[in-house]
C-alpha cells in the first residue's frame, strides 16, 4: 500500500468528504487551498496536520497529487493558474468536465478522479461503496489514480472522457429526471389537496424492484399493459391542467408502449 | 374491535397478500372463488378455514364483505355475474376503475378498498404500512371499510374516484416513469459497454434524498443549475443516437429550467 501527500484545492462538500476519506484511508491531507479563507480554515480545522494555503502556487509544496474539488465551472481558471511541482498529478473531480480543461505547463501527470456519488453537508458517505472513475493522460498518472482510488473504494473504473459524458447522461434521465418525475407526481397531487406521502410506500418498492431485478422486467403500468382507455383518460386530464405535462406523458408513454410488444 | 366474515373473489397477488393480511388482523377469511379452480384451491391450501367456492352465487354466503380482486379488465363482468346477500358490502381493489363498476343489482353498499402498493409473489410485504384508500357509496359501506381498513393498516383515506383517478396519474409519474428512466438509463450505458450497476449507489442516495427532504429542494443536475453547454451537448449526442431520447431530454429539461428560476 502506497500513501500519498495530497493537497486539496476548493472547500465544498467534495473536498469535505474527499479529504475526510483520504485521511481515513491513511493519506496525508498536506494542504487546503480555498477562493474563501474562512471555509478553506473550516475545512483545515476539521482534519489532522493540514495547512492552509493561501494561492495557487504550489510550486514548494511536497505533496504528490493535487486535487482540484472546485465548481465544474472554475476548473479551467484554477488549471490555468495552478503552479504544481514537477511530476506531481493534478487531476479534476467532475463528471461532466474533459481531461483537456487540465492543460497547463507544470505537470503532464493530469487526470481525472470522479467519485460517482452526490455529496451533502450534513451526511455521512461510505466511501468504500461509492464508484471513483478514473482517467490519465499517461501510465504514470493512471497508475497513481488506480492506487489512490483502490485505497478509498472497492471499485474503481477507468473511464474515458466520451464515457464519461455518457455516463452523466444516463445519470441525468437516472437521477435528476426520476426526482423531477416525483415532483411532478408531487405538484399534481397537491393542486388537489393530496398527500406525497401516500404515494412514498409504493415508490419505494418500486423502486426496490427496478433496481433489484432490472427496470426492464420491472416496468408496470397502463402503457406497459397496453391499457389505452387509460392511457387517453390520464392525457385528457392533463391536457385540461398542463400541456407540458400532457406532452411529456404522451412522450414517455409511448416510448414503453414501443418497448414492450406484446 | 369488529371482525368481518370476509369472501375473495381471485387469487392473484392482491387477493393473496390481502387473504393472509386479513387473517392476520383477526377477520375470517370465508370463501374464495376464482375462474382457474386450481389458484383458487392453491390459495384455500394457505388460509386457516377457508372453502373454494365453484361460483359466483352467493346469496347462502355468511360473509359481511365480498372483495373482488381480479384484473382491471374482469371486474364489471364480475360484478354483473355475482349474486351477494343484501347487506353485503361489496368492493373492487382498484387504483383504476371506477365505484360505478360495481353498479348491481343486489347490494347498494357498493365500495372501492385500494391498497396503494404493488405486490409480488414471492415478496412478503408489511400491510402496516400500506395506505390503503377507501370509497363508497353509502355511508354504512364507508364505516365497515374505514374499520376493516384500520384493522390493517395504520393509514386509511377517504378517496374519491375523481381522487383516485389523479393518484393513479401521480403514481405513473412517481413510479412507472421512474422505473422507464432508470431503463433508458441502462440502455444509454449498455450502447457503451458500461454497466448500470456503476450508477446504482448514486441513484440510490438521491433518491432517498428526494423523498426525504422533497423533490422540489433535492433536484440537481444541468437543467437545475441552468448549465446550457452541459445540456446541449446531450441533447446533441442523443439526437445522433436516438431522437426519441433527445426529446424526452429536451422537454424534461425544458421544464425543470422553467421551474427554478435563478
Amino acid at each position: 500500500m502506497s500513501y500519498f501527500k495530497v493537497s486539496i484545492i476548493g472547500s465544498g462538500n467534495v473536498a469535505g468528504h474527499l479529504a475526510n476519506a483520504l485521511e481515513n484511508a491513511g493519506h496525508f491531507v498536506n494542504e487546503v487551498y480555498s477562493r474563501t479563507r474562512s471555509h478553506g480554515e473550516a475545512l483545515v480545522s476539521k482534519l489532522y496536520d493540514t495547512s492552509y494555503k493561501e494561492d495557487l502556487d504550489f510550486s514548494e509544496s511536497t505533496s504528490d497529487i493535487f486535487i482540484i474539488a472546485v465548481s465544474d465551472s472554475a476548473i479551467k481558471e484554477v488549471a490555468e493558474a495552478i503552479i504544481v511541482p514537477e511530476n506531481a498529478i493534478l487531476v479534476h473531480t467532475s463528471g461532466t468536465r474533459s481531461l483537456e480543461d487540465l492543460n497547463q505547463y507544470y505537470t503532464e501527470n493530469t487526470g481525472v478522479f470522479y467519485p460517482l456519488q452526490t455529496f451533502s453537508k450534513i451526511k455521512k458517505v461510505d466511501f468504500g461503496e461509492i464508484p471513483i472513475c478514473v482517467e490519465a493522460k499517461n501510465k504514470a498518472a493512471l497508475k497513481g489514480l488506480k492506487t489512490l482510488g483502490k485505497s478509498l473504494s472497492k471499485k474503481v473504473v477507468e473511464i474515458d472522457s466520451q464515457q464519461r459524458m455518457i455516463l452523466h447522461i444516463a445519470a441525468v434521465f437516472a437521477c435528476n429526471f426520476t426526482n423531477h418525475m416525483f415532483a411532478i407526481s408531487e405538484e399534481i397531487l397537491r393542486s388537489k389537496n393530496m398527500d406525497f406521502e401516500l404515494l412514498k410506500p409504493l415508490i419505494v418498492e418500486t423502486i426496490n424492484k427496478g433496481l433489484e431485478i432490472g427496470p426492464g422486467a420491472a416496468q408496470t403500468g397502463p402503457a406497459k399493459r397496453k391499457d389505452l382507455e387509460t392511457l387517453d383518460k390520464h392525457y385528457d386530464f392533463l391536457t385540461n391542467n398542463d400541456e407540458t405535462l400532457a406532452e411529456i406523458y404522451r412522450i414517455i408513454s409511448q416510448r414503453i408502449l414501443d418497448k414492450y410488444e406484446i
